[in-house]
């Protein structure tokens, strides 16, 4: 314990620190309590209250004036300061967006929404996520701290859905987390990491955000191609690959099933991970969709990765982390350190949706949706837009569209924006460079009714981007 | 588009797949339905059916049973494969819980609690919160994309708390979220960072697991020491100081008014920023907290941190970073590429309790229990253990307790466990060596009238881990 006189001179300048907050509470000339009240109000006498005064009367915290009492003194107004020297400070960024700060920006552009990933209000399962919630934030459990790796039942479902135990499973806040965590958990700055392309610009983002060197390994129709994984493995080391097998994002693409056991055994001879993207395991368009990647695995070699965000709302921020083996320990620490937890209130909302009758419904309406709007979209475009190639979707929300030879990307998407259609720029999908400029388009924000009329304005915006471009293939590099 | 021969091999590949999810998902010895049924639903021809089945068949998936049908074929049971490939694959761990792993499994753990930081259950605000949210969660912006950078509500009333613009303030997902953010935005891995100790683990565990390199400076009464910050300055050009100005986790510590403006000299002298972490802005015991750090710059020098977590319930995970100055636009790049956006239901649940009249009764609730827990522990400690000593807290959760030359603070924690309390050895809380062990004791989670009890069996396990230190000074190299 502190002996008696250090503590007579913590209590004083304990005071002093009373008063000055007192102070600075208040407005300029506002008055302050009396001495008397001021000694009951601290608990201590009226010399130390005195003193303390004293002192921020000639710091000038305070004036008095004789007869009227102790009143805030006028502050020196801040002044706005040089803050230039942050940019000394700050060197160059580690930070890379990647281009999610376009996709985000995009979200919330008015015109016809060919641009976000995120279904429209009239597809989300508002009402139903409303009285769900309605009840989960009123659990007796519902603000407290629930368990480290999530709610039982919630691992339970997520498990039942890709096929592993609940104890496999760990909750995230969505799929954005859950991927930074894996990136950072398994690899040091600097590695590289493979990543099948086009590819998910929001992974690219946590993987260079993360000091890792993304590294592309090409698709063609049947998922990302064997021989060159199998190149780009002995070249690199690497000790992970990122994939979406199912429905990939951008060109909605499928890892054919006579490639997925070629694609296991690769990655088994270098003795690397996996990280499967399940993002669109329930945006199938009404067939049921092929198994997750995990299923084909019993190494621990497929880290499975699901979100609830894009099939029920954004602002319902949960997904899991799917694994097996040492590595989940490692994830579980990864998590704690990043998050702590994940809403209890957040977590119960989710068990009611998909555990609810509402669940099948919303998978449903999804489904028949972005099945109707896809048709949709790709009859368009081939009518308006017979310049422009692309592959049929298998499912999900995205095409990915080439663009005519000579076409810049970029200028084709700004022109487009001026004449209302939001539609991604297909550099941010791509690692280094490309034979051709890309549009990502996406079906999940807009109505089928819009589609044609969106298209109709997007084929202008294309011919008026035409020769744009130059005729060298166009220069990709997306690093910063 | 594609011509029409790769459609049609495209469109035979993509029945097998979709005849073969059919199978995935049905229990083995299930009929699939009939041919023609197969054709209407996946709209192909008999022949395409007919080699899809077929193909299924010769692969093992599928059995026919002359005149009965096509049914799932058995299984082969996964084997529980060989995992130890990942040990290797994953080589050292970059993670470092750093103790937040004790930390969070104390929550839980049952007797009398002086290890969490978390209010009891009794103490928090969940049937408020509950009844903020049931609003929240019905409002029409409730489950869709809220601005990136926050509620602009709940950016205004952050910056009227702090002393800043709703523009220099930033939502996130509570206070370990931003911390982490802060770090990776500012430091590449590898660099130092000099925290004031002892300190909060959960920032040295973001901070160790981006691969940066906490570096100590000592405190006394008044808060860090200004002559050992500068001396760590120069050595080490550290470009962060972790600072806890007001009530400082683990001693409930305040910087003195004297050394605010001394602290700031020094981190521009050597062109440093200050991360300073406000986590008690509102767990005074009583008396008005002094300003934040953020007040008195002007430069952008200070980035403020907090959270509303502490004084509201665990789930609430809403906290926010304050700043200004070029920094602020890397740390909203960061924050976007690690969590996209903060729920929405969870902003608004904010807004409604910290505008509603709610608000200032928890204060009052909060800070008049600490206030008295506090008063009975530290009465209770002065009682029970004269061999024991330390600081009266100014404010805040917690206590740090010095133990009697000799005594091991991992031994005294688990023999309290054993004897049903819960408190945290201090080596979490150092970075490398002290001159002493340590516990911190926290009045956050237990009722006023258990704490008499719980110290006097905290005395018992201090008596019991006697002698179980050397009378070499303690080794405390937290770096794993």
């Amino acid at each position: 314990m502190k002996n008696g006189s250090s503590w007579e001179a913590g209590s004083a300048s304990k005071v002093v620190d009373e008063l000055r907050s007192l102070a600075d509470a208040r407005a300029v000339g506002a008055r302050l309590p009396s001495t008397r009240d001021l000694q009951h109000q601290l608990g201590v006498g009226p010399v130390t209250v005195q003193r303390a005064l004293a002192r921020l009367v000639t710091e000038g915290v305070l004036v008095t004036r004789p007869g009227a009492g102790t009143f805030v003194a006028a502050r020196r107004t801040a002044r706005v300061g040089d803050t230039d020297w942050q940019q000394v400070a700050l060197g160059a960024s580690p930070v890379s967006a990647s281009g999610i700060d376009v996709l985000l920006a995009n979200v919330n552009s008015t015109g016809f929404q060919l641009g976000t990933g995120y279904l429209d209000a009239g597809l989300r399962a508002d009402s139903r996520l409303a009285a769900a919630a309605a009840r989960a934030v009123r659990r007796p459990d519902a603000w407290g701290t629930p368990p480290m790796a999530g709610v039982p039942e919630l691992r339970s479902w997520f498990g039942r859905e890709i096929g592993a135990d609940p104890d496999q499973v760990l909750i995230t806040s969505a799929a954005q987390s859950a991927l930074s965590a894996v990136f950072r958990a398994l690899l040091p700055a600097g590695s590289p990491v493979l990543c099948a392309v086009p590819t998910y610009p929001g992974a690219l983002a946590v993987a260079r955000s993360a000091g890792l060197v993304p590294v592309p390994v090409p698709t063609d129709a049947d998922g990302i191609r064997p021989e060159l994984l199998e190149r780009a493995l002995a070249a690199t080391s690497a000790r992970l690959l990122f994939l979406q097998p199912t429905f990939a994002n951008p060109d909605g693409g499928v890892l054919a099933h006579a490639r997925r056991r070629e694609v296991l055994g690769i990655c088994e001879r270098a003795g690397a991970f996996i990280l499967e993207d399940d993002y669109a395991r329930w945006l199938g368009h009404g067939q049921v969709p092929p198994p997750p990647l995990w299923r084909d695995d019993d190494q621990g070699r497929v880290i499975t990765v699901c979100s609830l965000t894009k099939i029920l709302a954004p602002s319902l921020r949960i997904g899991a982390i799917v694994a097996r083996g040492p590595v989940m320990s490692r994830l579980a620490a990864m998590r704690q350190v990043d998050d702590f937890l994940v809403p209890a209130p957040l977590q119960h909302t989710a068990v009611e949706m998909v555990t609810g009758p509402g669940w099948s419904a919303q998978q449903r309406a999804v489904s028949a949706a972005l099945r109707a709007r896809m048709g949709t979209l790709t009859a368009a475009l081939a009518a308006e837009l017979p310049e422009c190639s692309f592959e049929n979707p298998r499912g999900g929300i995205s095409l990915w569209l080439r663009l005519p030879r000579g076409t810049d990307d970029l200028a084709v998407a700004s022109w487009a924006a001026r004449l209302g259609v939001v539609v991604m720029s297909g550099r941010y999908y791509v690692v280094g460079e490309q034979d051709a400029s890309y549009l990502r388009l996406c079906v999940a924000g807009i109505r089928e009714a819009d589609i044609p009329a969106a298209v109709a304005l997007l084929a202008e915006a294309v011919r008026a981007g035409a020769g744009t471009g130059t005729d060298l293939p166009p220069h990709r590099a997306m690093t910063g």
